[in-house]
């Protein structure tokens, strides 16, 4: 698609970046490195709810992965690190193949479906979901592609996002 | 540093995240599927000069090194595409080494140098600069660190930045 249809069935659901994120092994010592270099406070760390709790699903199977989250504010966009809790999740998959480093592009949508489907249409397939309060996120690999996973955000969800 | 102080001598210069890039090795169709699948039009591709015509040093050597560059528009972030030519540089570095993929987060400051320092202070080394116009840009390998380089970008240089 060339145009810039705001429609959510001709595009990705949004063009405005909302976060770029990063895998570490040690979050705490990770967050004092990012907040080194930016100047910025050391942010507090978040452990996510386990995934069985939020409906969680990683590579077509159920996961009770977590992650421990820290966030800091680059403007617009949240640059976000994430520690892998066990080993079911596109977190850990990427840190456990390629070490350390970039994660994924997140972008807020509406009606989230509608893009996952303008995803796989594209060949890029959603690979984990999960409830986040009224809402979700979904991880799509598209590594082959565009060379990073892309996430989707939705604050109020419809329904659960199937791949 | 663990404050929020505006002066460039205690930060990065900047919180602002003005860019994220990747590398590849063929932009146009790289441009193609990124194209795809944002819903974005085909960006043009543009040629950077060699790199003896921006006064470029690469790993504290001169170089001539050039590279192909496309951009997305992402709300207050650029997505960019790189494709290295040459082989002296650190866009070339990263993509021999890894693949394509994740190459740098880009930041716009004034007084760069003072930047420099900041970041040479912190374990992450200068490894490229060059003209940019009447500016300049410059290259931090932050690998080690933070799991990517950063970049410096200047609209109006005092003096080309030294390592």
């Amino acid at each position: 698609m060339n145009d810039n249809s705001a429609s959510n069935s001709a595009n990705l659901g949004s063009n405005t970046l909302a976060q770029v994120a990063f895998v570490v092994r040690d979050i705490e010592e990770a967050s004092r490195r990012w907040a080194d270099v930016l100047g910025q406070p050391v942010p507090k760390v978040i452990v996510t709810e386990p995934g069985n709790a939020v409906a969680m699903t990683a590579y077509g199977v159920p996961s009770d992965a977590q992650c421990k989250l820290a966030f800091f504010s680059l403007g617009q966009v949240q640059l976000e690190l994430i520690e892998p809790i066990g080993d079911m999740s596109a977190w850990a998959k990427v840190l456990n193949e390629k070490g350390e480093g970039f994660h994924h592009l997140a972008f807020w949508v509406e009606g989230m479906q509608k893009s996952v489907d303008f995803l796989k249409e594209r060949g890029v397939p959603m690979v984990q979901r999960g409830d986040m309060g009224p809402g979700q996120y979904a991880y799509f690999d598209a590594t082959d592609r565009l060379g990073t996973h892309i996430e989707l955000l939705e604050k109020a969800r419809e329904a659960r996002a199937e791949p």
